[in-house]
């Protein structure tokens, strides 16, 4: 009913608002074609060549790897239908708790300082231009000192960017459409779907995934590490830990078997520790706390989540010196290449506040709004704990992961959104293994994510 | 001489720092090998696989479109032998009118909006995360109604980036390896060799470019507008008017000519417009003003060189919904997608010092800032004429384009430097159709404007 719902607004709508929003399903004189695949609605669209005589129509063929991609990118399509339900529930307090958005002002020190850089940019002496492509060499320098003391990381691997989503295409790009990729199941959708676009992968199957991709699969069956024995090599590892989705961190001795891994087949492990500050125990904070993952990883991170920087645009990315393609030729050449010419540096004013974040104080500050977060993963835990839930996640990352064993991860979507106004995430959006999950973030204002829990605990008590 | 000069200072330094910055250099072990090619040396290298048999070697075949690329991306090519020369004159006072780079402060409201806005995201009510990955609703707005009123250009049309140059590389990825692509012939760099590294080209021969791109020739015999009738069609044909680096701009005739061509040839024209607003006569500012244009073109533009925005990095593209694939697929619903999925919108600081731009004092602020580098170009442009050169470019953009008939651009681009101190920009370097010129930019303080004409006048007398 809800998917009716949504279908139908899709086809009446012609404004360009929702010709751009509408990633999902096709525009121009499309078949509908409704498949009812276990429990859920999917709509699937065939692109027919127009019959429109009169709309001009250049001659260009459509890149035919954009034409594998399923739906639109997860988290717009997730806002599209927080979206459509505010128009339909006008009066009701919608509550997000999915995109993993943060809520909470930027500390004052770290704003300042970005003020300061702004307005200093009308000044003769303040005035900069064009920055290295690579960053500042400051922000450079403070980053390897901050994070990567004493673990053989120095100024010139870092490569400062505006995101580490951003980074993942452009590490993408730099690799090429010759490579295999693996990814764990469930995981952040960027790797996937930058693999495909460009041309990494096979069609899309569905509950399977993508051709040419390996799953590796991470449940509570496996405490969420893949089960390496039983994984086919692949070039690139994409490797999130602390995960987004499932919130779990893979502990030293997992991922020393990791690199392990990587160097029995030659690979090159993609490392995303975008979440690494929130982490509770003492799992590690890099992969280069591994001995020799120089060798054979590339870390990417981000300010986004400990500062508030989601907007602002700033994150890093390691590739060290020593990491080499099968040739011996260094990967960072041609990935200093690749932010040459398809980067042009992340924003000045962006950057002096991530310098401001390295400081004493912007440390302390950060701390201070991981803390808060922290405080709301363990609400929103005990909330779901008390309904009796199984609950993974939480303690290293600001996710919590649901378990709804048998359930498909879109209709719970549809019914907690339908039914308490909460927008959470459906796990099938990470992948076929995280079907029968949800995933809640922890970011939001206190009163929100109390609220939201009220509301869940009126839902499934 | 200066070659080899340059040469054995890349051999011998072993620094992270060199290692990085030494793009057009192979590392490991290389072969040097000096060529002869017309009057200047080039340096070869071919990487040899590493006799080292200690350094690990991942299983990963480097993407073979990034070995294809001839020499480091053109600007830190530029930047590298500007700081090799200062390491050899450390007493001299380099003037640089090389890499198009603002040198005046930005406008005090510009700066001003960005620091209010960094300052409102340590508040409550003005804090905001993620924003919309195609740009804050006001700006797109502000951009369809300041540059496309009346051109049926609306907010949905815009797209705004981090920088045009960062989306043509998206919009590279958009395209895919499959398609063909021309270009003007000298032009911006980034266009070839992002369309190198997705792989839509052939290897490189000397004087001739690489091998499957179409070179429109660009030359005074034919006004700098390619004689289309002996152009072969391409699938994508980039044309940035008012030009980088010959700094002439299309009358609107022959933008009609080029609009009519593409849609003869069912091409699709990537339109890079950064210029726009250094146009003195009445040339269109936008391809848009030619009618039909919106079905065969996408137009991509930047703050960068209006506002002094190089350093904050902002800047637009506009995909209007009526150009579409073979297939009748919207261009604009896969620009989307890619945006969405390898971006996640620019700065929040940057989008509202877009919106300050735009703002009446703003407009008026980037006109000053413009007419101001006007002037320099004025000033260049007169002393290039009373030593008897043949000067090109400079009445509709910030670039002077000064013919040396029969010379190696290079080896001007050395001798200048060598002899007055001053960078300037190999023609070359923009393609093969730029050997014999040198581009020199009106970016520059007076004082240093004055004092590099001062000098090119003692060289040249």
């Amino acid at each position: 009913m809800i998917h009716r719902h949504l279908i139908s607004t899709s086809i009446s709508s012609s404004s360009p608002s929702a010709f751009l929003g509408q990633d999902h399903l096709c525009n121009l004189r499309r078949r509908i074609v409704l498949h009812r695949v276990k429990k859920s609605w999917i709509c699937k669209c065939s692109a027919k060549p127009s019959a429109d005589k009169t709309a001009y129509k250049t001659k260009v063929s459509r890149n035919e790897n954009m034409g594998k991609l399923q739906a639109g990118y997860l988290f717009p399509e997730i806002k599209r239908r927080r979206a459509a339900h505010m128009l339909k529930f006008p009066d009701a307090q919608v509550i997000s708790l999915g995109i993993g958005d943060i809520t909470e002002p930027i500390p004052e020190v770290i704003a300042s300082a970005m003020a300061k850089r702004s307005k200093s940019l009308a000044t003769i002496k303040g005035y900069s231009g064009y920055g290295a492509e690579q960053g500042e060499k400051l922000l450079r320098a403070t980053i390897a000192s901050t994070f990567y003391a004493n673990l053989g990381i120095g100024e010139h691997d870092v490569f400062i960017s505006d995101g580490a989503k951003n980074d993942i295409s452009r590490l993408q790009v730099l690799f090429g459409s010759d490579v295999t990729v693996a990814v764990q199941d469930p995981s952040y959708p960027a790797y996937v779907d930058s693999g495909v676009i460009m041309g990494q992968t096979g069609r899309y199957q569905n509950n399977v995934g993508y051709g040419n991709i390996e799953y590796m699969k991470c449940s509570p069956d496996n405490d969420f590490f893949p089960d390496l024995s039983s994984v086919s090599r692949a070039d690139v590892i994409f490797f999130c830990s602390p995960n987004n989705p499932t919130g779990s961190a893979a502990s030293r001795n997992q991922l020393t078997q990791l690199v392990q891994f990587a160097k029995d087949n030659g690979s090159i492990i993609i490392y995303d520790s975008a979440y690494a500050l929130y982490m509770s125990d003492d799992s590690p904070k890099s992969i280069f706390e591994i001995p020799g993952a120089k060798e054979v990883a590339i870390e990417i991170s981000s300010f986004s989540k400990y500062a508030g920087f989601t907007g602002v645009r700033l994150g890093w990315t390691v590739v060290p010196k020593e990491l080499q393609f099968s040739d011996g030729f260094p990967v960072a050449k041609d990935f200093n290449r690749i932010v040459c010419t398809c980067f042009n540096g992340a924003s000045n004013i962006a950057q002096a506040g991530g310098l401001a974040c390295l400081s004493p104080e912007g440390l302390e500050a950060m701390q201070e709004v991981i803390g808060f977060y922290k405080e709301n993963t363990h609400i929103i835990i005990e909330t779901f704990k008390s309904l009796g839930f199984n609950v993974y996640g939480g303690k290293n990352a600001p996710y919590v992961w649901v378990h709804f064993p048998g359930q498909n991860s879109w209709d719970l979507f549809e019914e907690i959104l339908e039914k308490t106004h909460v927008v959470t995430i459906p796990g099938s959006g990470f992948g076929p293994g995280g079907e029968g999950f949800i995933r809640v973030s922890a970011f939001g204002h206190r009163a929100n994510v109390l609220e939201a829990c009220k509301r869940f605990k009126e839902l499934y008590k």
